[in-house]
């Protein structure tokens, strides 16, 4: 191996350290802060490994990787909430491709092409493995706002149906057995916030 | 399996969000704030994909699960910096076993203990994958402290005799490649700060 290759992989290690400081909508559970993306992709990585026997045909490595990197290219093109609205996407994936090239392209020629192969295969949530690993991408933010009163979907106005909708088609394609779980979790919390804002709304009335 | 089975597992993955509050002594490369253990995993994991090749005899996967397991027992026992003294080692381990026996013990039986097993052979850094696994988690706070000027080898007063030789030990039985090309960033660190203090003294002299 030439003996610049370990130090272009340095470089490129050293650059994204920068998705440290990435922050996305979502807080962490206890709701002292935003969470940022290199975390995040720490705690799928952490719910691939213990929810791999929820989906099939998968190749375990390969899901790994993909949640490993798939938030590199936020280093450069930011990170977009699931539920945000009026977002450009062309000019997203315009960005996220820009930022592919020129993080990816820190590593040797043949490296950064297998890992941006990899992170593409994330984004066309094609191959099982893929379909997987974008169900977790979704799932975790679920479970987060479940225990966190809704956490952004009340930022975002998020209605049931539209939580429904919107993590099922995702989620179910990935793991049918974590969706319904999911699903569950989902329904408990807009049943209780239901009762929640009725009884707001009935205190109002009488007070 | 078991409906609970995915209840279980949401409980875990919701405990170790916990990893993402606990802070290491090392900042992030650009200085903003200090590193914490989730996000250093991730970068760890990382690490292990783009430098695999440059150890031999190791199983990537579980590199990778070492990786992302090794540093969840600090939700409970904390993290202990690499050049702290008067640490209690047995006090140390005690609490890390019983954090594991806490944390993982949320898991289905089977699953915790696997997860266990994998924490307990990094630890042991007995096979080739562990000690790469305790090499990379060596060479990422190296590499942070030679892009910032010292890092914590300042915080701790740590000489070149001392970051090469304890750093030397572990890296170099995870991978000599890696150990040539970290060395030579520890001998450029310590050569530069020489120059810069030998300036500082010589103007202070003059001034």
């Amino acid at each position: 191996m030439p003996a610049d290759t370990i130090q272009q992989q340095f470089a490129f290690l050293a650059e994204i350290d920068k998705l440290k400081s990435v922050l996305r909508q979502t807080t962490l559970i206890d709701r002292s802060r935003r969470e940022n993306s290199a975390e995040h992709s720490w705690h799928l990585a952490m719910f691939a490994l213990t929810l791999q026997d929820h989906a099939t045909d998968i190749d375990i490595v390969l899901v790994l990787k993909m949640l490993l990197l798939h938030d590199i290219v936020e280093i450069d093109a930011g990170d977009v909430p699931f539920f945000a609205e009026g977002v450009d996407k062309a000019a997203m994936e315009k960005a996220e491709q820009l930022a592919a090239e020129r993080i990816f392209g820190l590593l040797p020629a043949g490296q950064g092409a297998e890992m941006k192969a990899i992170w593409r295969e994330f984004e066309a949530a094609e191959t099982p493995s893929a379909r997987f690993a974008k169900a977790l991408d979704r799932l975790q933010p679920l479970l987060i706002n479940t225990l966190t009163e809704g956490g952004t979907w009340n930022d975002f106005g998020v209605t049931e149906d539209q939580a429904m909708n919107r993590y099922g088609a995702i989620i179910n394609a990935g793991s049918p057995a974590l969706w319904r779980e999911a699903s569950r979790l989902v329904a408990a919390h807009f049943t209780k916030k239901r009762a929640a804002d009725a009884a707001l709304a009935s205190g109002a009335k009488a007070g």
